[in-house]
């Protein structure tokens, strides 16, 4: 009996780690969502920066690396496109990664982009980030939407 | 004991729910890098239609729905970009969804594009894509590459 229970103990253990892994998974993407809403949308540095680690790996072309790059654009943003906005379409999560697919709109009402967001994240905080950026085309080979 | 033994095999049960998804995840990542090299790197209609389910809702505004579309898009690049090749960089699973970050190359050598493939899955099948697409720029603001 003591093997039996042992066993079934054991058995218990690995999902012990998934369950580990889920939730951090899930806490890393609501740092994200708080993040993105804090700097894309409220442009607000100081708010966002708290969701970053001691490094923020920039791989967006247009930006500058670090906390420092991300300071300059939210100030560029906030100075030539106030009402920039982004609506999230859909998250994702996968181990240290959260990945945003996202409608953005540099002023309101434009037809916009379609951007997915990649984001790492270390011991809960994000640390790298790359884009994908394309202008929905006014025309579409189907009814689908980018979306 | 008994309760003991239940208790242990109630909690033994719910990673069993999370390995199911676990290896459905897996089994979906597989089923895509294998329809992604088959489709754009082999551009074989025939060999990629195998991974694909009963639709294919395409998001992508350059491409016309459905299987019919994907088979005048690969006939497209086997006539105009015959050596039209993606290197997959990072691949995602999230539930029914995996997300490709790739880097396309129209022609050999070129610079060419970072993209993000997301693809639904159904029953283990490809039923649904969306692409987000960025020429990579000669010129960084970082050192970090969009990768």
């Amino acid at each position: 009996m003591f093997r039996l229970l042992l066993a079934a103990a054991v058995i218990a253990l690995a999902p012990a780690a998934h369950a580990a892994d889920a939730k951090q998974m899930d806490e890393n993407r609501k740092v994200v969502l708080q993040f993105y809403e804090a700097a894309i949308n409220q442009k607000d540095f100081d708010a966002a920066a708290k969701f970053l680690g001691p490094r923020y790996t920039q791989h967006n072309p247009r930006a500058a690396d670090g906390l420092e790059g991300l300071k300059a654009f939210l100030a560029f943003l906030r100075d030539k496109f106030p009402e920039y906005h982004s609506d999230i379409k859909r998250a994702f999560t996968d181990g240290d990664y959260v990945i945003l697919h996202v409608h953005n709109m540099p002023t309101p009402g434009s037809r916009g982009n379609a951007i997915v967001d990649i984001f790492k994240l270390e011991n809960g905080k994000i640390v790298e980030h790359w884009d994908v950026r394309q202008e929905i085309p006014e025309q579409s080979a189907n009814s689908n939407t980018m979306f």
